[in-house]
């Protein structure tokens, strides 16, 4: 997706060789614009997909699911980090280790909110390491659903993420693929 | 809004006397059709108030607040509960106390995307004790702007929000006013 790649070259931030923060545009502030045409862009490319739901994680992945949700017409459903006292018993959890924030946390989706009928496209901001994803396919499974593919805002490929879709046999549409992130340039696939 | 009152009738869940849930289609599964006439709403409540910005809080305010600022054509910031390393140093802090899930957080701006030309457009989810509006009003006033109004989803209007609202000067815009929770019955406005 040209716009976005050009979002990223001209708003994006090299924190280091393996740290790109896009916080002017979607994990800080967000540009709707540009999330509803990346919600067009997922909805167009999974609409053969039958998918039932989409589900991602809170925050930064709301943005472009609802967008998606608004394009395909289904639910979203955000995993919750930690627990709240709103949602009931009946859950299901997984861990997950952020390399970004250097600290594992939990993520929690209610059960009532997935089931054997439901094809999920897994909406996500970033795919690095691949441990949300990994999280989120054993929430899915647990729930006796399963994930139609994975839509990624931008995918860091040179990090673990996409073996590990390989691996689950999770089809994988990222929109901007970063190769390398150099000091002053971004290298896209 | 009528189908939104429909939808909290039907779909939520009273807790107890102050607490309803109405993780069906906002706070944990959104319906993004809804979420999206939410937007529509508040836009077209709040197009010639020449707002600049939308802020909201995440997670739950970041569905409502992007549809807002698509029909508005404005950026979004959402601020963030915690520090995350991905943010800047120059930020702006205040402490929310949440009645809900009974614990004290912080919730952070980055100060490069709020100045003194901004006139904002708070949207969260519920309004209740006002703690969120009180905290958004501080960070705001730090970064030398100011709040325009407030765009809530559904105001529980016999807590303090309202009154903090009034207090501050705030207009407040609820698309869902209850007026009072029963064990099997909801009383709106």
């Amino acid at each position: 997706m040209e716009k976005l790649k050009q979002y990223i070259n001209e708003k994006g931030i090299i924190i280091n060789a393996s740290l790109l923060k896009v916080d002017s545009f979607m994990n800080h502030q967000i540009d709707p614009v540009l999330m509803d045409e990346i919600g067009k862009e997922f909805a167009e490319h999974f609409k053969n997909h039958n998918i039932t739901k989409i589900v991602t994680i809170e925050s930064s992945g709301i943005a472009p699911a609802v967008f998606a949700g608004l394009h395909l017409n289904v639910p979203v459903v955000f995993a919750r980090k930690g627990t709240s006292i709103i949602l009931n018993n009946d859950i299901a959890q997984s861990a997950v280790y952020s390399y970004t924030k250097e600290h594992k946390y939990t993520v929690t989706i209610a059960k009532e909110y997935l089931n054997e009928n439901d094809n999920i496209l897994f909406i996500d901001d970033f795919l690095a390491n691949g441990q949300s994803l990994l999280a989120i396919h054993k929430i899915v499974t647990d729930c006796n659903a399963k994930i139609a593919g994975a839509g990624i805002v931008i995918e860091k490929s040179f990090q673990a993420g996409v073996a590990h879709a390989e691996e689950l046999g999770i089809e994988v549409y990222s929109l901007a693929k970063i190769k390398k992130l150099y000091a002053n340039k971004i290298e896209f696939e």
